[in-house]
């Protein structure tokens, strides 16, 4: 197929191409990614997520901009970078974002940014996500940068795409931060405190260690939730967890200060997933979820062209009709109607 | 069944064990609501979105006393709270935000509160949700306010639940909370600044506004996003929206200020919504929404009941040797495998 090949030569157009059909999932997007399937796994998937407000675009441009100027040019990374917006679902709010970070990394080739906003439902851009980012792995980007709004089960999510997951806060973003820090503190492989020489950022760094001591064991997030449960072997997470602690890292975006560090512990912490067996692990999990997505949706697609539209349009008034529950129409549908 | 016309008796202690019935997707729990679905379509469900720190349980817990406090003993509305917190998926989070609320509406028959915290798939806590909802709506409570942290797809999801949705901002609440509203706000009925005696008040309501002069026509969210489209009358609901300019309410919850006046505004929105037919063509869309999310659900738990496992996980092995793509899989899995 011309448009694979062409990604592969390292094409930005036909790369761009394929985004956006992998976006408006096509079934030409889907004939690429297939053909480009065997190429991936290379790259370091980096998932950094926090709240509004905690500066995330900055310093996800940042790093960018660190790895491109690390080393000979012959030697330089290939970044890529994806932002995720659940919080647009209808508008192009994303594309601004894109403007704003075109003029930062402007004109390096070594260097591909993506916005991404939601569409419709919000298994539709985990599916996305997961096909662009395949994408440009097969493109040849060593690192790609998955950014996510939130802390929401969407970031959850999107955050279990990656090898190594980065969770952003900053001082002073209101009070009940806190509550939000619970759940997403599990699946945080470095913790980054960014505008860090604002006020109150012991307090921060306090409130992340106590979370931090809190938080269970990382075990849940890698066992699949899908009724096809593979059990992970606990103990050999378990281990992983215990020489893992996520560092704390304080880290002015706005001005560089601390980037290169976290730039050290991304690469430390793929060592250590390296040594530990966790990339591999983190790389089936991955997969088996993005297997169990695609299988929903084709699914629920095969059903409905099966179905006759008319009996569906009958069951729902029924349901509005408080005739039939909803358990009780499915029910109908499936045993009464299409397969 | 007994569970079932316990709850139609108002008893609380059988409503929070079929609750948790439903939580935990028994299917004692679907069928209590089944049987209790014939009485539900009463409750005016209030949705309270908005991002952490702009005191939306504050607010909700005002709203509920203030209902509480109206009127003779007799003629007042009995209230249920639903607080989803899609952020929290591992942890209790959401049980001390419980703690806090006992404390403030503590002993009083006519509100009843509930916590949930994600568990596993967002497409099941909407579906949780949704369930608890009904079988509040059939216990009696006649306004139920479904608070949601956050801004994002789970957010909105969650909100097509709800006949009114209060999207809450409040001054000062860092840089990229406007990037949020673009997507939010189209889903807005009210918009109210909470905490509208900080500095700052005036320049969050004129952002309000030029987000909602941009903001495009509600139509979309109502159109549903699977592959069987309902289409909604767009002229209708066009018409709906012209007429049904979100007012925007400045509110100080933790001192009741301007409570009454956006119970109000809710009272107002219900009345027009009965009056252009747009409470009934609400009802639809959230019933066919639930519809076919249940549906969902059964096909992938219908087709892994007989698919061989030995099979998916050999397909599974083969996607992480790269020899399959994940699409490429969903094909052998759905040709070569069980129905």
């Amino acid at each position: 197929m011309i448009l694979a090949a062409s990604v592969l030569e390292g094409n930005r157009l036909a790369l761009a191409r394929l985004l956006t059909q992998i976006e408006n999932d096509s079934s030409e997007g889907q004939a690429a990614l297939s053909e480009l399937f065997p190429r991936t796994g290379q790259a370091h998937l980096i998932g950094v997520t926090g709240a509004p407000g905690t500066g995330k675009s900055t310093l996800v441009n940042q790093l960018a901009r660190f790895y491109r100027q690390q080393g000979d040019e012959s030697e330089r990374k290939q970044v890529g970078i994806v932002a995720v917006d659940p919080s647009s679902p209808f508008t192009g709010g994303a594309i601004l974002g894109d403007r704003v970070r075109m003029r930062d990394l402007a004109g390096d080739p070594g260097v591909f940014i993506r916005s991404m906003a939601s569409r419709g439902s919000l298994g539709g851009l985990a599916r996305a996500t997961a096909g662009i980012v395949q994408a440009m792995d097969a493109a040849g980007y060593d690192l790609i940068l998955i950014e996510t709004v939130g802390a929401g089960q969407a970031e959850v999510d999107i955050a279990r795409l990656a090898h190594t997951t980065i969770v952003i806060e900053a001082p002073g973003l209101g009070d009940d931060i806190q509550a939000i820090k619970a759940g997403i503190m599990e699946i945080a492989d470095l913790l980054v405190i960014n505008k860090a020489d604002r006020p109150g950022v012991d307090a921060t760094e306090r409130a992340l260690r106590g979370s931090l001591q809190l938080a269970h064991p990382v075990e849940k997030i890698f066992r699949h939730h899908g009724p096809q449960v593979t059990e992970q072997p606990s103990e050999q997470i378990l281990a992983e967890k215990r020489i893992w602690s996520p560092p704390i890292l304080r880290v002015v975006a706005t001005e560089g200060t601390g980037v290169q560090e976290l730039a050290q512990a991304i690469q430390q912490h793929r060592q250590f997933l390296e040594e530990t067996g966790g990339w591999q692990r983190r790389e089936r999990v991955r997969l088996q979820s993005e297997l169990d997505t695609i299988l929903q949706a084709f699914l629920v697609a095969r059903w409905h062209a099966k179905a006759p539209d008319q009996l569906y349009q009958q069951i729902l008034d029924k349901i509005v009709a408080r005739e039939l529950s909803p358990w009780q129409a499915v029910q109908a549908l499936l045993n009464g109607g299409a397969a």
